[in-house]
Protein backbone atom coordinates (compact mmCIF):
# COMPACT_ATOMS: atom_id res chain seq x y z
CA UNK A 1 0.00 0.00 0.00
CA UNK A 2 1.29 3.10 -0.85
CA UNK A 3 0.63 5.39 2.17
CA UNK A 4 1.79 8.79 0.36
CA UNK A 5 -0.79 8.14 -1.81
CA UNK A 6 -3.70 8.75 1.16
CA UNK A 7 -2.28 12.15 1.52
CA UNK A 8 -4.66 14.52 -0.40
CA UNK A 9 -7.44 12.24 1.16
CA UNK A 10 -6.44 12.95 4.81
CA UNK A 11 -6.01 16.81 3.65
CA UNK A 12 -9.80 16.24 2.88
CA UNK A 13 -10.65 15.35 6.17
CA UNK A 14 -9.31 18.48 7.78
CA UNK A 15 -11.02 20.46 4.83
CA UNK A 16 -14.57 18.53 6.15
CA UNK A 17 -14.06 19.00 10.07
CA UNK A 18 -12.98 23.18 9.38
CA UNK A 19 -16.51 23.45 7.63
CA UNK A 20 -17.98 22.18 10.82
CA UNK A 21 -15.50 23.65 13.70
CA UNK A 22 -14.54 27.50 11.77
CA UNK A 23 -18.20 28.85 11.91
CA UNK A 24 -18.80 27.73 15.59
CA UNK A 25 -15.33 29.24 17.13
CA UNK A 26 -16.11 32.21 18.89
CA UNK A 27 -19.46 31.71 18.34
CA UNK A 28 -20.22 31.19 21.86
CA UNK A 29 -19.75 34.93 22.55
CA UNK A 30 -21.96 37.20 24.74
CA UNK A 31 -24.99 37.23 22.31
CA UNK A 32 -25.63 33.60 21.77
CA UNK A 33 -24.91 32.89 25.47
CA UNK A 34 -27.50 35.14 26.32
CA UNK A 35 -30.19 33.81 23.90
CA UNK A 36 -29.83 30.12 24.08
CA UNK A 37 -29.51 28.54 27.60
CA UNK A 38 -26.64 25.82 27.79
CA UNK A 39 -25.36 26.47 24.25
CA UNK A 40 -21.90 24.69 24.05
CA UNK A 41 -20.11 25.57 20.33
CA UNK A 42 -17.31 23.41 21.30
CA UNK A 43 -19.23 20.09 21.93
CA UNK A 44 -21.69 20.79 18.78
CA UNK A 45 -18.21 21.16 16.28
CA UNK A 46 -16.39 18.33 17.75
CA UNK A 47 -19.71 16.17 17.38
CA UNK A 48 -20.53 17.53 13.69
CA UNK A 49 -16.75 17.65 12.60
CA UNK A 50 -16.48 14.11 13.77
CA UNK A 51 -19.35 12.73 12.31
CA UNK A 52 -18.33 14.77 8.97
CA UNK A 53 -15.31 13.07 8.78
CA UNK A 54 -16.32 9.47 9.55
CA UNK A 55 -19.19 9.86 6.76
CA UNK A 56 -16.28 10.66 4.42
CA UNK A 57 -14.26 7.50 5.24
CA UNK A 58 -17.16 5.59 5.01
CA UNK A 59 -18.50 6.56 1.42
CA UNK A 60 -14.53 6.61 0.10
CA UNK A 61 -12.76 3.73 2.09
CA UNK A 62 -15.91 1.25 3.58
CA UNK A 63 -12.96 -1.25 5.12
CA UNK A 64 -10.92 0.92 7.01
CA UNK A 65 -11.47 1.68 11.00
CA UNK A 66 -12.30 4.16 13.13
CA UNK A 67 -11.54 5.67 16.35
CA UNK A 68 -12.77 8.82 17.45
CA UNK A 69 -12.80 10.96 20.72
CA UNK A 70 -17.02 11.21 20.21
CA UNK A 71 -18.49 8.39 18.42
CA UNK A 72 -16.01 5.77 20.24
CA UNK A 73 -14.57 2.42 17.34
CA UNK A 74 -16.11 0.79 14.23
CA UNK A 75 -13.66 -2.03 12.95
CA UNK A 76 -11.07 -1.18 15.05
CA UNK A 77 -9.30 -4.14 13.96
CA UNK A 78 -9.15 -3.27 10.12
CA UNK A 79 -5.83 -3.25 8.13
CA UNK A 80 -6.36 0.61 8.19
CA UNK A 81 -7.96 2.61 11.07
CA UNK A 82 -8.29 6.28 11.08
CA UNK A 83 -7.69 8.07 14.61
CA UNK A 84 -9.57 11.62 15.66
CA UNK A 85 -9.52 13.69 17.59
CA UNK A 86 -11.69 16.90 15.53
CA UNK A 87 -11.45 19.55 18.65
CA UNK A 88 -8.21 18.97 20.27
CA UNK A 89 -7.87 21.73 23.11
CA UNK A 90 -11.13 22.29 24.00
CA UNK A 91 -10.13 25.40 26.98
CA UNK A 92 -7.98 27.28 23.88
CA UNK A 93 -11.33 27.04 21.73
CA UNK A 94 -13.95 27.87 24.21
CA UNK A 95 -11.51 30.91 25.39
CA UNK A 96 -11.15 32.62 21.95
CA UNK A 97 -7.38 31.25 21.42
CA UNK A 98 -7.20 30.05 17.88
CA UNK A 99 -4.57 27.34 19.05
CA UNK A 100 -6.86 24.24 19.24
CA UNK A 101 -6.62 21.60 16.52
CA UNK A 102 -8.05 18.78 14.44
CA UNK A 103 -5.93 15.47 15.01
CA UNK A 104 -5.75 13.35 12.48
CA UNK A 105 -3.69 9.92 11.98
CA UNK A 106 -3.72 6.61 10.08
CA UNK A 107 -2.92 3.39 11.36
CA UNK A 108 -1.55 0.65 9.45
CA UNK A 109 -1.75 -2.88 11.05
CA UNK A 110 -1.73 -1.41 14.31
CA UNK A 111 1.32 1.42 13.43
CA UNK A 112 0.75 4.75 13.07
CA UNK A 113 2.06 6.16 9.41
CA UNK A 114 0.45 8.87 8.72
CA UNK A 115 -1.28 12.16 10.37
CA UNK A 116 -1.96 15.65 10.51
CA UNK A 117 -2.71 18.58 12.97
CA UNK A 118 -4.97 21.10 11.27
CA UNK A 119 -5.33 24.75 12.89
CA UNK A 120 -7.96 26.38 10.09
CA UNK A 121 -8.14 29.83 11.60
CA UNK A 122 -4.43 30.26 11.07
CA UNK A 123 -4.97 28.33 7.94
CA UNK A 124 -2.25 25.58 8.79
CA UNK A 125 -1.81 22.12 8.75
CA UNK A 126 0.83 20.12 9.69
CA UNK A 127 1.19 16.70 7.88
CA UNK A 128 3.55 13.80 8.01
CA UNK A 129 4.70 9.70 8.80
CA UNK A 130 7.49 8.05 8.90
CA UNK A 131 9.59 7.86 5.52
CA UNK A 132 7.15 11.08 4.11
CA UNK A 133 8.82 13.51 5.86
CA UNK A 134 7.20 16.41 7.44
CA UNK A 135 5.34 19.68 5.65
CA UNK A 136 3.46 22.69 7.27
CA UNK A 137 0.78 23.35 4.28
CA UNK A 138 0.17 27.07 4.89
CA UNK A 139 -1.79 30.01 3.28
CA UNK A 140 0.90 31.09 1.04
CA UNK A 141 2.32 27.63 0.54
CA UNK A 142 3.59 24.17 1.35
CA UNK A 143 7.03 23.70 3.26
CA UNK A 144 9.01 21.26 4.10
CA UNK A 145 9.40 21.05 8.52
CA UNK A 146 12.14 19.24 10.51
CA UNK A 147 12.68 18.98 14.43
CA UNK A 148 15.47 20.77 16.49
CA UNK A 149 18.18 18.47 16.81
CA UNK A 150 21.14 20.12 18.64
CA UNK A 151 18.74 21.41 21.60
CA UNK A 152 20.65 20.19 25.15
CA UNK A 153 18.02 19.84 28.01
CA UNK A 154 19.45 23.79 29.60
CA UNK A 155 18.70 25.42 26.62
CA UNK A 156 15.31 23.23 26.02
CA UNK A 157 11.85 25.06 25.35
CA UNK A 158 9.40 22.50 26.70
CA UNK A 159 5.42 22.77 26.30
CA UNK A 160 2.63 21.32 28.67
CA UNK A 161 -0.99 22.39 28.69
CA UNK A 162 -1.75 22.74 32.32
CA UNK A 163 0.44 21.59 35.02
CA UNK A 164 -2.85 21.36 36.91
CA UNK A 165 -3.35 17.72 34.94
CA UNK A 166 -0.16 16.47 36.64
CA UNK A 167 -1.11 14.18 40.23
CA UNK A 168 0.67 14.50 43.37
CA UNK A 169 2.74 11.85 42.35
CA UNK A 170 4.01 13.06 39.05
CA UNK A 171 3.96 16.78 39.69
CA UNK A 172 7.84 16.34 41.51
CA UNK A 173 8.51 15.07 38.12
CA UNK A 174 7.28 18.28 36.21
CA UNK A 175 8.72 20.35 38.71
CA UNK A 176 12.35 18.83 38.80
CA UNK A 177 12.16 18.81 34.45
CA UNK A 178 11.35 22.62 34.83
CA UNK A 179 13.70 23.80 36.70
CA UNK A 180 16.16 22.12 34.40
CA UNK A 181 15.28 24.06 30.90
CA UNK A 182 15.59 27.00 29.45
CA UNK A 183 11.55 27.87 29.18
CA UNK A 184 8.41 25.90 29.63
CA UNK A 185 5.12 26.93 27.93
CA UNK A 186 1.70 25.95 28.59
CA UNK A 187 -1.73 26.26 27.25
CA UNK A 188 -1.18 24.89 23.50
CA UNK A 189 -2.61 21.15 23.54
CA UNK A 190 -2.03 19.65 20.07
CA UNK A 191 -0.62 23.00 18.81
CA UNK A 192 2.67 22.30 21.20
CA UNK A 193 2.95 19.15 18.98
CA UNK A 194 3.29 21.10 15.79
CA UNK A 195 5.69 23.41 16.72
CA UNK A 196 7.76 20.70 17.72
CA UNK A 197 7.87 19.03 14.68
CA UNK A 198 8.38 23.07 13.19
CA UNK A 199 11.49 23.42 15.41
CA UNK A 200 10.21 25.93 17.68
CA UNK A 201 9.39 23.84 20.83
CA UNK A 202 12.11 20.96 21.53
CA UNK A 203 9.77 18.93 24.01
CA UNK A 204 6.37 18.45 25.07
CA UNK A 205 5.44 16.24 28.38
CA UNK A 206 1.67 15.46 28.67
CA UNK A 207 -0.28 13.11 31.22
CA UNK A 208 -3.22 11.23 30.73
CA UNK A 209 -3.59 12.06 26.86
CA UNK A 210 -6.09 9.06 25.22
CA UNK A 211 -5.06 7.58 22.00
CA UNK A 212 -6.44 10.34 19.89
CA UNK A 213 -4.63 13.08 21.52
CA UNK A 214 -1.10 11.45 20.21
CA UNK A 215 -1.59 9.62 16.79
CA UNK A 216 -1.76 12.19 13.97
CA UNK A 217 1.24 14.11 16.09
CA UNK A 218 3.18 11.38 16.46
CA UNK A 219 3.11 10.93 12.60
CA UNK A 220 3.91 14.65 11.79
CA UNK A 221 6.68 14.71 14.73
CA UNK A 222 8.17 11.42 13.26
CA UNK A 223 8.53 12.46 9.84
CA UNK A 224 10.56 15.52 10.81
CA UNK A 225 12.48 13.65 12.57
CA UNK A 226 11.19 13.88 16.27
CA UNK A 227 10.69 11.28 18.73
CA UNK A 228 7.55 9.90 20.59
CA UNK A 229 7.59 8.12 23.99
CA UNK A 230 6.87 7.44 27.62
CA UNK A 231 8.09 9.59 30.67
CA UNK A 232 7.70 6.69 33.28
CA UNK A 233 10.14 4.18 31.24
CA UNK A 234 7.34 2.96 29.02
CA UNK A 235 3.82 2.06 30.39
CA UNK A 236 1.44 3.63 28.18
CA UNK A 237 -1.57 3.26 30.79
CA UNK A 238 -1.17 6.46 32.23
CA UNK A 239 -1.32 8.42 28.59
CA UNK A 240 2.18 10.04 29.85
CA UNK A 241 3.65 10.89 26.83
CA UNK A 242 7.16 12.94 25.61
CA UNK A 243 7.21 14.20 22.19
CA UNK A 244 10.96 15.05 21.50
CA UNK A 245 12.99 16.87 18.75
CA UNK A 246 15.52 14.51 19.04
CA UNK A 247 15.69 10.80 21.01
CA UNK A 248 18.80 12.21 23.06
CA UNK A 249 16.55 15.11 24.42
CA UNK A 250 13.59 12.66 25.13
CA UNK A 251 16.32 10.14 26.94
CA UNK A 252 17.54 13.49 28.82
CA UNK A 253 14.24 14.44 29.76
CA UNK A 254 13.03 11.20 30.63
CA UNK A 255 15.96 10.62 33.47
CA UNK A 256 15.33 13.88 35.19
CA UNK A 257 11.46 12.70 35.28
CA UNK A 258 12.50 9.63 36.89
CA UNK A 259 14.24 11.28 39.22
CA UNK B 1 -8.27 67.20 21.42
CA UNK B 2 -10.65 64.60 19.48
CA UNK B 3 -8.99 61.31 20.65
CA UNK B 4 -10.93 59.65 17.91
CA UNK B 5 -8.79 61.13 15.17
CA UNK B 6 -5.82 59.48 16.25
CA UNK B 7 -7.03 56.19 15.36
CA UNK B 8 -5.83 56.00 12.17
CA UNK B 9 -2.35 56.86 13.45
CA UNK B 10 -2.42 54.00 16.04
CA UNK B 11 -3.71 51.80 12.87
CA UNK B 12 -0.50 52.42 11.39
CA UNK B 13 1.45 52.58 14.28
CA UNK B 14 0.54 48.91 14.59
CA UNK B 15 1.28 47.87 10.57
CA UNK B 16 4.87 50.12 11.10
CA UNK B 17 5.49 47.50 14.29
CA UNK B 18 4.20 44.40 12.19
CA UNK B 19 6.31 44.85 9.53
CA UNK B 20 9.61 44.15 12.19
CA UNK B 21 8.18 41.17 13.74
CA UNK B 22 6.23 39.34 11.48
CA UNK B 23 9.10 38.13 9.06
CA UNK B 24 11.39 37.59 12.53
CA UNK B 25 8.22 35.29 13.84
CA UNK B 26 9.47 31.09 13.82
CA UNK B 27 13.06 32.49 11.97
CA UNK B 28 14.57 31.19 14.79
CA UNK B 29 14.04 27.69 13.69
CA UNK B 30 16.64 24.72 13.88
CA UNK B 31 18.67 25.72 10.35
CA UNK B 32 19.30 29.86 11.66
CA UNK B 33 20.10 28.33 15.00
CA UNK B 34 22.79 26.27 13.78
CA UNK B 35 23.86 28.69 11.81
CA UNK B 36 24.24 31.42 14.01
CA UNK B 37 25.06 31.22 17.59
CA UNK B 38 23.13 33.76 19.99
CA UNK B 39 20.54 34.66 17.30
CA UNK B 40 17.60 36.19 19.10
CA UNK B 41 14.69 36.99 16.88
CA UNK B 42 12.59 38.22 19.06
CA UNK B 43 14.63 40.48 21.25
CA UNK B 44 15.42 42.01 17.74
CA UNK B 45 12.01 41.99 16.53
CA UNK B 46 10.56 43.54 19.87
CA UNK B 47 13.71 46.65 19.81
CA UNK B 48 13.44 46.77 16.05
CA UNK B 49 9.51 47.16 16.32
CA UNK B 50 9.78 49.65 19.12
CA UNK B 51 12.62 51.98 17.18
CA UNK B 52 10.13 52.15 14.67
CA UNK B 53 7.55 53.13 16.10
CA UNK B 54 9.25 55.68 17.95
CA UNK B 55 10.58 56.91 15.26
CA UNK B 56 6.94 57.13 13.38
CA UNK B 57 5.72 59.16 16.60
CA UNK B 58 8.03 61.55 16.79
CA UNK B 59 8.07 62.29 12.59
CA UNK B 60 4.11 63.12 13.39
CA UNK B 61 3.53 64.10 16.87
CA UNK B 62 6.62 65.69 18.07
CA UNK B 63 5.23 66.92 20.97
CA UNK B 64 4.14 63.49 22.51
CA UNK B 65 5.85 61.60 25.11
CA UNK B 66 7.11 57.71 24.60
CA UNK B 67 7.31 55.12 27.06
CA UNK B 68 8.68 51.80 25.96
CA UNK B 69 9.69 48.54 27.46
CA UNK B 70 12.77 48.46 25.18
CA UNK B 71 13.97 52.18 24.80
CA UNK B 72 12.60 53.57 28.02
CA UNK B 73 10.85 57.10 28.64
CA UNK B 74 11.23 60.47 26.56
CA UNK B 75 8.88 63.06 28.15
CA UNK B 76 7.07 61.17 29.83
CA UNK B 77 5.07 64.70 31.41
CA UNK B 78 3.38 65.12 27.87
CA UNK B 79 0.44 66.23 27.66
CA UNK B 80 0.00 62.89 25.02
CA UNK B 81 2.23 59.70 26.56
CA UNK B 82 2.45 56.67 24.04
CA UNK B 83 2.86 53.64 26.15
CA UNK B 84 4.12 50.20 23.76
CA UNK B 85 5.11 46.91 24.43
CA UNK B 86 6.16 45.75 21.08
CA UNK B 87 6.28 42.26 21.10
CA UNK B 88 4.15 41.25 24.70
CA UNK B 89 4.45 37.11 24.87
CA UNK B 90 8.01 36.71 24.25
CA UNK B 91 7.81 32.91 25.60
CA UNK B 92 5.15 32.33 23.14
CA UNK B 93 7.17 34.63 20.38
CA UNK B 94 9.89 32.23 21.14
CA UNK B 95 7.72 28.82 20.96
CA UNK B 96 6.02 29.86 17.89
CA UNK B 97 2.44 30.17 18.62
CA UNK B 98 0.65 33.27 17.50
CA UNK B 99 -0.81 34.69 19.94
CA UNK B 100 2.06 37.71 21.03
CA UNK B 101 0.56 41.12 20.87
CA UNK B 102 1.85 44.02 20.18
CA UNK B 103 0.45 46.49 22.99
CA UNK B 104 -0.16 50.34 21.97
CA UNK B 105 -2.06 52.74 24.31
CA UNK B 106 -2.36 56.70 24.34
CA UNK B 107 -2.77 58.15 27.68
CA UNK B 108 -4.39 62.05 27.90
CA UNK B 109 -3.41 63.83 31.36
CA UNK B 110 -2.35 60.28 33.28
CA UNK B 111 -5.39 58.72 31.72
CA UNK B 112 -5.76 55.99 29.14
CA UNK B 113 -7.77 57.28 26.24
CA UNK B 114 -7.40 54.85 23.19
CA UNK B 115 -5.00 51.95 22.93
CA UNK B 116 -4.63 47.98 20.78
CA UNK B 117 -4.20 44.65 21.14
CA UNK B 118 -2.49 43.49 17.51
CA UNK B 119 -1.40 39.73 16.26
CA UNK B 120 -0.33 40.28 12.72
CA UNK B 121 -0.24 36.50 11.78
CA UNK B 122 -3.88 36.40 12.72
CA UNK B 123 -4.52 39.88 10.92
CA UNK B 124 -6.52 41.38 14.25
CA UNK B 125 -5.86 44.14 15.97
CA UNK B 126 -8.46 44.58 18.80
CA UNK B 127 -9.28 48.58 19.62
CA UNK B 128 -10.83 50.96 21.74
CA UNK B 129 -11.21 53.47 24.09
CA UNK B 130 -13.36 54.99 26.65
CA UNK B 131 -16.63 56.61 25.07
CA UNK B 132 -15.01 54.95 21.99
CA UNK B 133 -16.46 51.27 22.02
CA UNK B 134 -13.78 48.39 20.56
CA UNK B 135 -14.00 46.91 17.63
CA UNK B 136 -12.23 43.76 15.96
CA UNK B 137 -10.01 44.92 12.85
CA UNK B 138 -9.78 41.65 11.18
CA UNK B 139 -8.97 40.45 7.71
CA UNK B 140 -12.24 40.37 6.62
CA UNK B 141 -13.71 43.52 8.21
CA UNK B 142 -14.40 45.16 11.40
CA UNK B 143 -16.83 44.02 14.19
CA UNK B 144 -17.63 45.88 17.28
CA UNK B 145 -16.98 43.54 20.32
CA UNK B 146 -18.36 44.01 23.96
CA UNK B 147 -17.43 41.75 26.85
CA UNK B 148 -19.48 39.06 28.61
CA UNK B 149 -21.18 40.71 31.04
CA UNK B 150 -23.40 38.19 32.47
CA UNK B 151 -21.07 35.21 33.38
CA UNK B 152 -20.97 34.72 36.92
CA UNK B 153 -17.87 33.32 38.75
CA UNK B 154 -18.31 29.91 39.32
CA UNK B 155 -19.26 29.94 34.90
CA UNK B 156 -16.20 32.35 34.36
CA UNK B 157 -13.10 31.31 32.02
CA UNK B 158 -10.35 32.38 33.60
CA UNK B 159 -6.66 33.23 32.06
CA UNK B 160 -3.25 33.24 33.72
CA UNK B 161 -0.05 33.52 31.91
CA UNK B 162 1.70 31.22 34.21
CA UNK B 163 1.57 30.16 37.94
CA UNK B 164 4.62 29.84 38.70
CA UNK B 165 4.26 33.79 37.89
CA UNK B 166 2.93 33.87 41.70
CA UNK B 167 4.89 34.51 45.01
CA UNK B 168 4.67 32.37 47.46
CA UNK B 169 2.54 34.84 49.11
CA UNK B 170 0.24 34.67 45.92
CA UNK B 171 -0.16 31.52 45.07
CA UNK B 172 -2.50 30.23 47.57
CA UNK B 173 -4.87 33.70 46.08
CA UNK B 174 -4.19 31.99 42.67
CA UNK B 175 -5.45 28.25 44.16
CA UNK B 176 -8.51 29.72 45.54
CA UNK B 177 -9.96 31.90 42.81
CA UNK B 178 -8.99 28.69 40.00
CA UNK B 179 -10.88 26.25 42.53
CA UNK B 180 -13.82 28.77 42.45
CA UNK B 181 -14.02 28.96 38.55
CA UNK B 182 -15.32 27.12 35.46
CA UNK B 183 -12.31 26.81 33.38
CA UNK B 184 -8.62 28.38 33.45
CA UNK B 185 -6.35 28.44 30.93
CA UNK B 186 -2.22 29.73 30.37
CA UNK B 187 -0.32 30.49 27.95
CA UNK B 188 -1.85 33.81 26.09
CA UNK B 189 -0.55 36.84 27.63
CA UNK B 190 -1.75 40.40 26.45
CA UNK B 191 -3.60 38.05 23.88
CA UNK B 192 -6.25 36.66 26.80
CA UNK B 193 -6.94 40.46 27.67
CA UNK B 194 -7.87 40.85 23.84
CA UNK B 195 -10.57 37.85 24.44
CA UNK B 196 -11.64 39.83 27.72
CA UNK B 197 -13.02 42.54 25.14
CA UNK B 198 -14.00 40.52 22.74
CA UNK B 199 -16.41 37.96 25.40
CA UNK B 200 -15.13 35.27 24.91
CA UNK B 201 -12.17 35.15 28.70
CA UNK B 202 -14.12 36.99 31.46
CA UNK B 203 -10.70 37.42 33.89
CA UNK B 204 -7.49 37.74 33.63
CA UNK B 205 -5.18 37.49 36.22
CA UNK B 206 -1.95 38.41 36.39
CA UNK B 207 0.71 39.72 38.78
CA UNK B 208 4.36 41.92 38.36
CA UNK B 209 2.59 43.72 35.57
CA UNK B 210 4.68 47.08 33.70
CA UNK B 211 2.77 49.94 32.74
CA UNK B 212 3.22 48.87 29.00
CA UNK B 213 1.65 45.50 29.85
CA UNK B 214 -1.40 47.34 30.93
CA UNK B 215 -2.26 50.37 29.04
CA UNK B 216 -3.06 48.87 25.75
CA UNK B 217 -5.78 46.52 26.90
CA UNK B 218 -6.82 48.72 29.59
CA UNK B 219 -8.02 50.92 26.60
CA UNK B 220 -9.34 48.29 24.85
CA UNK B 221 -11.37 46.46 27.75
CA UNK B 222 -12.93 49.56 29.05
CA UNK B 223 -13.92 50.60 25.44
CA UNK B 224 -15.71 47.11 25.34
CA UNK B 225 -17.34 47.44 28.77
CA UNK B 226 -15.11 45.62 31.02
CA UNK B 227 -13.15 46.73 34.24
CA UNK B 228 -9.89 46.91 35.13
CA UNK B 229 -8.27 46.92 38.59
CA UNK B 230 -5.80 45.41 41.16
CA UNK B 231 -6.35 42.54 42.96
CA UNK B 232 -4.96 43.30 46.35
CA UNK B 233 -7.02 46.07 47.41
CA UNK B 234 -5.52 48.94 44.93
CA UNK B 235 -2.05 48.72 45.21
CA UNK B 236 -0.08 48.95 41.86
CA UNK B 237 3.29 48.52 43.21
CA UNK B 238 3.29 44.69 42.75
CA UNK B 239 1.41 44.92 39.50
CA UNK B 240 -1.32 42.83 40.11
CA UNK B 241 -4.08 43.26 37.77
CA UNK B 242 -7.39 41.57 37.57
CA UNK B 243 -9.21 42.27 33.76
CA UNK B 244 -12.87 41.85 34.22
CA UNK B 245 -15.80 41.54 31.73
CA UNK B 246 -17.38 43.72 34.49
CA UNK B 247 -17.12 45.32 37.15
CA UNK B 248 -18.94 42.41 39.79
CA UNK B 249 -16.74 39.91 38.51
CA UNK B 250 -13.84 41.99 39.26
CA UNK B 251 -15.35 42.63 43.27
CA UNK B 252 -16.52 38.71 43.49
CA UNK B 253 -12.61 37.45 42.07
CA UNK B 254 -10.88 40.30 44.79
CA UNK B 255 -13.34 38.94 47.19
CA UNK B 256 -11.90 35.64 46.27
CA UNK B 257 -8.02 36.55 45.89
CA UNK B 258 -8.02 38.20 49.31
CA UNK B 259 -9.10 35.03 51.23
Amino acid sequence: MDIAALEPFILELAAVAAIETVPRFRAGGAAQNKAVTGFDPVTEADRRAEASIRARICAVHPDHGVIGEEYGEDRPDAEFVWVLDPVDGTRAFIAGAPVWTTLIGLMWQGRTVLGLIAQPILGEIYIGGVGLGARLVGRTGVKRITTRVDAALPEAIVASTDPAQFTAHERPAWDRLRAAIRLARFGLDGYAMAQVAAGQIDLVVESGLKPWDACGPRAVIEGAGGWIGHWNGGDAAAGRYLFAGSAALAVAAAEILAG
